[in-house]
């Protein structure tokens, strides 16, 4: 990039490139060009130098260059890259800090419009070949509207001297382009002058293209235009063309909108009263289904009047009430829609939504006894109570609801044990592994060692169970509880670290699985308040003061553990203990080297933040205090 | 603590306790006691040194000191305090590391339990005065007990020679204990000769004593043991003894009950099916309802037959489920019923809970078309299609449903472009105070300084809104959002930390509010799906496309943002960088001057912490893409 070697003609660049920034900011820009042409520095500076100003002044500097062939180079110089902070960063730095403006807008591009703007207010006529370069400079290339002029220029007969022919303007552009991809774009100017013009300038064989011109010029425009679309793979254009070819095209309309996922496209182009809307939808639908994406199926039949498809569809994706206004839509008998309540209740107690499965046998089966069992099971207490009152049968508080209530009570104060043991353990466990990794370390005094072989180290013999032990001891038959546990379940396989005695990570294992019981109890409280209230109500103050109270010890127990087992030093950066003023390099040393036993292997933070206990629910009853 | 100073006395404490231990593992607790009294060792170390071969072999124990004096001496001596960890503690010290077995008992009331019962099994005559001491050394003192034993020896007639007399039993009982308080727990045994007995070994004036004792013995018995149970103010028990004194004293016995609000003792008194019963829970009730546990004082009125006052009560604590059972239990009519609904309607729609409003006046205020515009207003588009599909409405789909919806997508616009503004807004402004405060710390070389003087710092002038300003800018109509931003305004009013330009955590400010403008956004995807199926079901694709678009810009933004604001270094310890292997001390302490910069002024970890984005919701619907 340096001059030539003529001693004369050697500068010192630094000096230069002051004198260009100088003639710059006085949009001196023709001097600046010549010398930066001259001198073979970088074009781009032009704009880096100060973006804002050279937008400012386009038509100053079309007029001061005032000359294609300078221009055109211009243009083919331009790069994404900021000059002034790569090949010429400027001595004080300070020239050019401010943020571009324009940083969503690509520089090419931008700079590449507003000088054919300018180029087009000033002469398009004498600017031509630069527009041209303008619109194929830009990335994606703008080869069409480039063509465009071309062809333009042919139609245009007012003979300017200053004028470019459209022959002259072709052969610029098959310079910058191509020969094969221009005829591909011409093609798509659906011209066939501008095609078979395009087509003589390149090496192609008559014999070739001749044939499939001469049959496409026989074709209906909207149906030839759809073929050149389709040939040009320009689906969208195609589908838009082939839509005016009538009636007798559709079932080709839809094949093609099936082949290229085109649903959405090709709903655009019918009005949704009609035939074709419908069947567009229908295909829609159908593969929507295929992608499992049931609602959205549903929503697309559902929108062309498809009722009955759309009433399966929303039975898939579990949306019962659409379901519902599909039925009503299509006329179902009482009969009909009360058997389809049943089986989308069915369905939703699988997913433990019971309250929504009540509402259904209530309402469209007319059988209130089966939602006030089905909301027991769901342990929705005030609900069932609702329903039991509203139909006047009382005889079910007696039958169903308080053994229903005591069975909760049970199967809460098992959980809670469960909970409490398993805690415990863990608890007792995480302590021995940590007494056990800093003995190890203690007498590990090779710094150079990059972990400790924790591996070897703890496979002594205490007894310790496995989450799935703990898991699989106690089973519940209470509904929320089942769900949340099935749940933890899933948790549990993708689980990062191993609980077994002696691995690696047997801390953070501990620390996951004791954080996983503090959650469990803490998710609890809420429902075991609503059970409460209800044990009172039916005059079991007995069973509630013992739930009650159990449950307050265990959160208890698990409140006053958690600064034992999620200690400050765990998560919070000891610096400043580190480098306090009594430190001296070994403590440095040491407590660096305590810091990389823990904390580097665990990506999830979560597992060292202590779980929160939430003071906003007032679970506990006076009544039982 | 030293044996007094004869020469031939002087032994090497270490040497004696070794022995001391040595006699205690072989259970030759004679030798180590006389040894232990001799050289004045405390004798908690016979118990502290093996709790539990100690506990195991209590009756080796009391056969070997064989003395009821010796006995004794042990029992003054002992604390709670384990004194191989405080006095004695041991050389290898590995001798007691277990864990004490019965941690969760109390260690002077375990031994005072367990050689009462070896001494009461050995020879309860003989060691009658160690068991009143074992009695009254307990806390809290068991002093009733001790009395009653007193007592029987007064009782019985079996002259044994080795017995104690009453008379000596009771002398050494004012020796270990104040006589006014025995006094006191002689009334609580009921026995007036006892009593008498007590009090003629006191300094009291018979003249003081006696007309109250005359008084007490003319009573009814239960109403006797009343009225000493309210003179010691034991109320549980006076409750109790007045419960059987007949109905003409039930005002006194609930004055009591209401004086010392022994309402949930009170209740365990009358079965309840009975008068007495419903009186206490009525005023229990009203005492819930005075502490403004509504809920609660409704379960009382309402398990004891007092329906009218569970109703309101149920009502105002906002359980309109069992307020309805209440209802139903007072047999309302369908007018009553009706606006009792409505009212209750009304109040639920004050709390955003639109669903549960809609059911009631569906249901039992028989007007679906107040419920479904109700559900509208809620954003329950699913639930108000299914009410006007069920009443067979269509037409309230136009003119009430369709604008919901439309009106719903503008708003929602509205409230996503605020988040965008005000969360660019507030990171370009964390940028300019994060540069401001390196460039302040750099030029203070002064390391003595505790913290960087930033309140002076940071008071230019670059223009930005506070959090208020924001959230006024933009009001919303639809209830979803409204509940949520008067939530966020309740988090604003106590935030710690001051947005305010220059105030000195600005920075952490910045940080909170951020977070607060993700999580607001991320809180509205899933109404958001919600609402686009809606839109795209009513054929309304060019408005579902818009809100999708914008969504998925605002969401971009701040995911790609949030390693910006968030930086790695915020929260994570540096310790790795800072202690490389190229660190020198200056190095150290720089990184440790940057450090107290920032993080030891926020207590919320949270706020340092990236807020998170969900992705396992798919709220973008296919159709839009």
């Amino acid at each position: 990039q340096m001059p030539r070697g003529n001693l004369e003609t050697v500068h010192h660049r630094a000096l230069v490139l002051a004198q260009i920034r100088k003639w710059l900011d006085r949009l001196m820009f023709r001097e600046a060009f010549q010398c930066m042409r001259k001198l073979r520095i970088n074009l781009n500076l032009l704009y880096d130098h100060n973006p804002k100003v050279f937008l400012e002044n386009t038509e100053t500097f079309i007029r001061q260059i005032d000359s294609v062939n300078y221009i055109n180079l211009f243009f083919t110089e331009l790069k994404e890259e900021d000059f002034t902070k790569s090949m010429y960063p400027s001595v004080n730095g300070s020239s050019n800090t401010q943020p571009r403006q324009h940083s969503d807008q690509k520089k090419v591009n931008l700079i590449c419009d507003v000088l054919r703007v300018a180029m087009e207010h000033i002469d398009p006529q004498k600017y031509c070949l630069s527009i041209l370069t303008a619109h194929v400079k830009k990335s994606p290339p703008e080869l069409e509207i480039a063509l465009q002029k071309v062809h333009d220029l042919r139609e245009s007969v007012t003979p300017d001297i200053k004028a470019v022919s459209a022959e002259e303007a072709l052969k610029y552009l098959l310079f910058l382009v191509d020969v094969n991809e221009l005829y591909e774009y011409s093609l798509g100017t659906y011209d066939f002058d501008l095609v078979i013009m395009v087509a003589e300038k390149s090496q192609k064989d008559p014999k070739e293209y001749l044939p499939f011109l001469n049959t496409l010029q026989k074709m209906e425009t909207n149906y030839q235009r759809y073929t050149i679309d389709r040939h040009l793979k320009r689906y969208t254009k195609a589908l838009g063309h082939l839509s005016k070819c009538g009636p007798e095209h559709f079932s080709e309309f839809l094949n093609l909108v099936k082949d290229q996922n085109l649903y959405g496209e090709a709903l655009k182009l019918y009005p949704s009263s009609t035939q074709e809307y419908k069947d567009i939808s229908d295909a829609y639908g159908e593969y929507l289904i295929q992608k499992q994406l049931y609602e959205q199926a549903a929503l697309v039949f559902a929108r062309a009047g498809i009722f009955a498809k759309a009433l399966d569809a929303f039975q898939s994706s579990g949306s019962w009430q659409q379901a519902l206004c599909m039925a009503s839509r299509l006329g179902y008998t009482q009969d009909k829609l009360s058997s389809l309540a049943r089986s989308m209740a069915g369905k939703l107690v699988e997913q433990r939504r019971h309250a929504e499965a009540a509402i259904l046998l209530e309402q469209y089966s007319q059988d209130y006894e089966e939602a006030v069992l089905l909301l027991l099971e769901g342990a929705l207490w005030e609900e069932a109570l609702r329903l039991i009152h509203k139909y006047g049968r009382l005889d079910i508080l007696e039958t169903n609801l308080k053994p229903a209530i005591l069975e909760a009570q049970k199967n809460q104060l098992i959980f809670l044990d469960s909970q409490k043991t398993a805690f415990l353990r863990y608890k007792s466990r995480l302590q021995v592994v940590r007494e056990l990794k800093e003995k190890a370390c203690e007498s590990l005094q090779d710094y150079d060692m990059p972990n400790c072989p924790e591996l070897e180290l703890f496979s002594e013999t205490s007894s310790i169970v496995t989450a799935s032990d703990m898991n699989s001891r106690y089973s519940h038959s209470n509904s929320r509880i089942s769900a949340r546990s099935s749940k933890n379940r899933r948790k549990a396989e993708r689980k990062k670290y191993s609980l077994k005695e002696g691995s690696p990570f047997e801390d953070i294992a501990l620390l996951e699985v004791l954080g996983e019981n503090v959650r469990a109890v803490e998710s609890v409280k809420g429902d075991i308040h609503i059970l409460l209230k209800q044990l009172v109500l039916f005059g079991y103050d007995e069973q509630a003061g013992a739930l009650q109270q159990v449950l307050e010890e265990v959160l208890q127990l698990m409140e006053t553990s958690v600064p034992e087992i999620w200690t400050p030093d765990l998560h919070q950066s000891s610096v400043d203990l580190v480098l306090g003023p009594n430190s001296t390099a070994n403590s440095i040393m040491a407590a660096y080297q305590q810091k990389r036993m823990m904390p580097p292997v665990v990506q999830d933070p979560d597992i060292l933040t202590p779980p929160k206990f939430s003071k906003n629910l007032q679970w506990k009853l006076h009544l039982l205090q």
